[in-house]
C-alpha cells in the first residue's frame, strides 16, 4: 500500500510503497484511513528534536491523527466491525495498568504512539492500532475532516478541562497563539469555562480569522508579547490562565509576565523553555502544567461536541501523493486550520 | 517597648526601643508577644533579597512567627479578650475581597506582611495586627513554644495539603531539605496523605536527626542530589511528587529529575531557580506548583494537630536581647528545629 | 417609612409604617432598597412552614431578595459610599468563623437571615445589613430589576456549581419545573456545565415559555412525572443529574426514578420529602444533595453573568402597596418569571 | 470439584460435586481459590432479598470475596501467569466503556458479579473471572487470609475515599457499627483521613472490640441510637460525616439526627431505608451518598495498605464443607471479623 515515510532526520518524506500492516496481538484493529491529520509534531520529528524522547527505527509511517473505518478486527474484539467509522486515540495502551483503568492512559508506562515512536502511523492507506484506541462515530459520519481531533482537538481539550477549575465568571484565559489548535482551545473554553477569552497573536492573517469567534478580545502581541495589553485588560492584575499553544521563543516568558498572583500557566506548545524564578513562583503562588495529549474519554467528550456542533474543526484536505509539498507549506504557516492528508 | 528591627541591608539589626503599637483601625488587636519564630526569610530580608518584592521603609521591626496573648482590642472586635492565648497569622487581610472570603487570605490585593513589608513585627514585647489574623487557643496553652508554627507550620500543612491530592497508599513522596520546615512537613505528609515518605538531605546531622521521625527512607544526597537513590526506591519510574525545601543551588533541578510522569514538583524553598524545557514538561506531563503562606484556616488545622499531639514542634527558645546571635547561629546551620526569640 | 409585615400565620401581610432602622454595629449598613422580590419562601414563611426552623417573633418585615443603593453606613465600613448601588447577599455573617473564611458564609453558626428569621426584610424603604452582605454593582446600574437575584438567582448558581462536576458533554442534566428558578437554572446550566438540558413542566403556559430558552429537549411531565421521556432521551440509562426545583408531590419520587447508575439528585425546591432505599441507593450508587442560598462568591460570580448578559432574569415589578395581592397572584402561579416590590 | 451452591431462597446451601469452570473468552482466568470469604450479601442472597435486584438463575455457586493463585490463563491474556497469588476484584467488567477506563467498573453497564446475579463464585475450588479482575500480591503472599478485602475491604476502602474531601483535622467522622466492615473503616478512616473517628455500636462484645483499636471514642448507641452522644462530642453542633455500616432499623433516622449543617451521610449498610425532609436537606444543606462496591483501583491501594501493614484484617477460618453452618454462625452475629471458607 502507500504510505509517507520519515527516511532521515533533515531530509523529505518519501512517499511510497510498503507492506500492508496485519493482526498482530488479538486486541488488534486494521483501520482504513479516511483522513490523517499533520501536525507540527511531524514537522519537529522531521528535525530530530522528537528522537531522543521516543528513539524510532527509521524509517517508519508518519501520522499520528487518524480517522477511518474499521478494516478487520483481532479474535479478541468483539465491540466493532468492519465499516465502523471511526476516530484512533493517538496512544496504544495495555488497558490493565492503573493509568489506563484512572482515565490517564497517556501515563500508560508501555504506551506506544503510533507515527511518532517508530510504529507505522496513518499517513498510508491502512494503520494499525488497538480495539482500545478507537471511539466509534455516529453511522454514516464522514470520518475524514475530523481527523485532527485525534491529536490537536484531544490536547485542547485535556488541556482546557485540566485549567477549567480555575476558572469563574469574570476569570480572565489568555490564547497565546492562534492556529489549528487556538481554533479549537477558543471553542472548547467558550463551552467548559465561562472566562473572558483574550487572544494574543503575532500574525496579522491570523488576528483577522481569530476575530471570527466568539472572544471577549484578540491583540496583536507586540514587542512585549502582549504583557502590557493584558494587564490593561485585567486593572493591572494579570491572567488567571495562559494557555501558551506556542512554547517557544520568549511566549514563555511573557506567559508568565501575564499571571496573576495564584495564576496557572498551562503549557501546550514546545520548543523552547523558560526559566522559573523560585522567589517569584511563591510571592505569587504560580503553578505551572505541562499537558500531553487527552485520555480516550476526553476524545469521546470532543466527538459529543463535534457532533452537536458546538465545537467546528476548520479543515483542509490535500493527497496523500502531495505529503511533501504540503508539510512544508504547513512548516511556512501557510495553511490555516488543519491540513488533511487523504489517501 | 525593647524591639529588633532591620536597620539596613548586609547590616546586623538593632536591638532597642521603640514606641509602643496603639489601635489604629477598629478591627486593630495588640498582641502581647510570648514568643516571635526566627525565619529563613528573616535571614533573606537582611541580605536585601526580599527588598525588591516587598520594598519597605527601613527601619522596621523584623518577626512574622508571632504568638502569645491579647493585650488590648479595638472598637470592632467583640470575638477576642484581653488575656487570651493567641497565634498570629502572618497576614492582615481586609475580609472583603473574594480571596478572604475563599480561604485563599494570602492572595488578598490588599494583605498587610508584618514583619516583611515594613509593618512592625513581633521581635518586641507588643505587635499590632488584626483580628482577622488571630487563631484562639486552648485556655492555659504556653503560646510561646508554638509561635513557629505561624510560617513555617502554616507553610508546610499549605504545602502538604497542596499535593495531598495526587498521593495515594504506594505512592512516593521525596521531601528535599530536613530542617525547622522538614520535620513538619514529614509528620503532616503521615498525617495528610497514604504515601511513602522519602527524606533526601546532604547534612550528616540532620539526616541522623530525620531517622528519628516516622518516615519511610532517609538518603544522603550524594553526588546526584539523590536522583538515583529515589529512582531505585521507585523501581526506576521517580516519585510522584517532590516537595523542595531547599529551592537553590542545584536542587530544582534534581527534583524535576526525580519526578516520575504525570509527576508533581512542589516549591516552598526558595532563593534559586531552574530552568523549564517544555518538551519534557508535555512529555512527562509536569506539575510545578509554588506555595506561599497558608491561610487562615491551614492555620487552625494545625492547631488542632498540634493541640492532639500529632505534629510535634521542635523548639529552642532565646532571649530577645541575643537576637543578633541567633540570627547569625541560624545562619550557620547550627540551630536544629526552630528557634524561637522570647522578650 | 412604609414595610409589609407578617403579623400572624394563615394571615395577610400588614402594609403600614414602621420605625426606619439605623446603625448598631460598627459594620452595619443601611441600604435604600430599589426592588425587593417575592419568593416562594415568603408564602411558606405566610403558612408558618418556617416557623420551627427559625422561630422568628412576629411581626417583622419580609423580603430577602433585596437590591438598592447604600443609604448610611457604620463606623467600621470604609468599601462602602452612600449612592453606591449594591445587592444584598440575603444572609449576615461574622466573616470570622472558618465557614465564612472558607466560601461557605451560609454555614456560618452564627448568621442571620433579615427577611425570614425575625430580623426584618427588605419589604421596606430601608434595610439594615452588614458590609459583608453587599456586593457593590457597576456604577448607574438601576438595581431594581435585579432584586430576585440576591436568592432566586443565588440559590439556582449554587446548586448549579455543585452539581457541574458530575456534568460532561453528552451528559443529561434534568430540570423539573420551570418558573422564576428555572428560567435562571437553565441558562446557567448552558453557562457552567457542556450538559444537555432536558426540562420536565406541568404547566402548558410554563412548557411554552421554556421553549424560548436554549435548552435541549422541554417535555410535559404527564402521568409518570417525567419518568418515561427521560428514559427515552438517554437510551434508558437515565440522567446524569435531576435537579428538582419543585420538591413537593411526586416529584421527588421520579427524580430519583429518572437517574442512571451514579447519579445525582441536587434538591432546591422544598415542601415534600421522598423515601429512600438504602439497597438502591448502593446499587445505583447515588447521591443526594441539599442546596441551601448559595456563598457570596457566588452572588459576585452571578452578577457578572447578568452584566455580560449571558444571564437574563425575567421579571415584573409591583408596588410596594399591593404586597398582599401580589403575593396572592404568586401563590396563584400567574406571575411569570419573578415579582419585584418596588417602595 | 466440591461447591457451595444456593439453590432455593430460605433455604440451606446445598455442598456438593458442580463441574470445574473452563476458560470461554480469551480474556478468562480461571482462579485457583485459597480462602473465600463469607459476607452478609450471602445472606440476603438466601434470603431473596437481592433477587429482585439482580434476578440469578438458580442454582449458582456463592462467593464473592475472593483470593488464590492463577491456574489457567485465556489465549488473550499474557500479564498474569499460573502461579501468581492474586485477590480478585468482584466485578467482571468489559474494559473499553468511559466507567472502566474512568476509575468506575462497578459503573460498566455490562458488568457480571460472580456470586451474586449467578455467574458461579468462589465457594469452590476454582473460580472464571477475566484478566481484568485481577490483582497480583507479592510473590510468596498467602491469599487466604485476605479474601475478605475482595469485598468487605473494597466497599470500607471505597466509601472512605469519598467521605474523605469531606474531613480536616479536628473534624468528625461517626461509624455506626463495628464489625467486619468497622474494623477496617476505622483502620482506613486512621490511614486516609485526619479526622476523629467516633464509634457507635449495640452490642457490647463488640464495643469492647472497637476499643482496642486507635479511634477517639467508642460509645454505646443506647436508647437514641448514639444521637446524644455525638451531639455532646461536638458541642452540640453534629458531626461532619457519619458511615453507617448498619444501613436498617432506626439507625439512618439516628445518622441524620447526627450530622451538622453541611454533613455528609455516607451509607454502606443496606435492608433499611429512611425518609428525607427536603426542608430539612436544604437548610443543613445535607449530603446522601451511596457507596457500592470499590473500583480495581481502590483494591491496588487496599493491598498496598494490607502489605504496609497500615491494615489489618481480622479474619477466621473455615472448611469449605461446612459453608452451612458458618453461615448460620455469621447470620447469628458470632463471628468476629469476617469468616473465610478455605477449600
Amino acid at each position: 500500500m502507500k504510505a509517507v515515510q520519515v527516511i532521515g532526520y533533515g531530509e523529505r518524506v518519501r512517499v511510497g510503497e510498503v507492506k500492508e500492516p496485519a493482526i498482530v496481538d488479538p486486541h488488534d484493529v486494521i483501520v482504513r484511513i479516511a483522513g490523517a491529520g499533520i501536525c507540527r509534531t511531524d514537522l519537529h520529528i522531521l528535525d530530530g528534536q522528537l528522537a531522543e524522547a521516543f528513539h524510532p527505527t527509521l524509517p517508519y509511517t508518519l501520522g499520528h491523527e487518524n480517522a477511518g473505518w474499521v478494516h478487520e478486527v483481532g479474535p479478541a474484539v468483539d465491540a466493532f466491525s468492519p465499516g465502523d467509522p471511526v476516530i484512533v486515540h493517538p496512544a496504544v495502551t495495555c488497558g490493565l495498568c492503573t493509568a489506563c483503568r484512572s482515565g490517564n492512559d497517556m501515563h500508560c508506562p508501555t504506551w506506544r504512539f503510533p507515527g511518532v515512536d517508530g510504529w507505522n502511523g496513518g499517513y498510508a492507506e491502512l494503520l494499525r492500532t488497538s480495539v482500545r484506541s478507537l471511539v466509534k462515530l455516529a453511522p454514516k459520519t464522514d470520518p475524514t475532516r475530523i481527523a485532527p481531533h485525534a491529536d490537536a482537538g484531544l490536547t485542547a481539550i485535556h488541556a482546557v478541562k485540566r485549567l477549567a477549575p480555575f476558572t469563574y465568571p469574570g476569570s480572565t484565559v489568555v490564547v497565546i497563539g492562534f492556529g489549528g489548535l487556538g481554533h479549537l482551545a477558543v471553542q472548547l473554553l467558550r463551552v467548559l469555562t465561562p472566562a473572558r477569552i483574550v487572544v494574543v497573536e503575532a500574525d496579522p492573517g491570523r488576528l483577522e480569522w481569530a476575530r471570527g469567534y466568539p472572544v471577549d478580545a484578540v491583540h496583536a502581541s507586540g514587542e512585549d508579547g502582549g504583557v502590557s495589553v493584558v494587564l490593561d485588560e485585567t486593572n493591572g492584575l494579570g491572567a488567571d490562565v495562559v494557555l501558551d499553544l506556542v512554547g517557544d521563543g520568549r511566549a514563555p516568558e511573557h506567559a508568565l509576565r501575564m499571571l496573576r498572583k495564584g495564576g496557572v500557566y498551562s503549557i501546550v506548545g514546545y520548543g523552547g523553555g523558560v526559566a522559573l524564578n523560585h522567589l517569584d513562583m511563591i510571592n505569587r503562588e504560580l503553578t505551572v502544567i505541562g499537558n500531553q495529549i487527552g485520555s480516550h474519554r476526553d476524545l469521546i467528550d470532543l466527538m459529543e461536541l463535534d457532533r452537536s456542533g458546538r465545537v467546528v474543526l476548520h479543515t483542509r484536505c490535500f493527497p496523500l501523493d502531495e505529503a511533501a509539498d504540503v508539510l512544508a507549506e504547513v512548516a511556512a504557516g501557510r495553511v490555516p486550520g488543519r491540513a488533511v492528508l487523504v489517501p
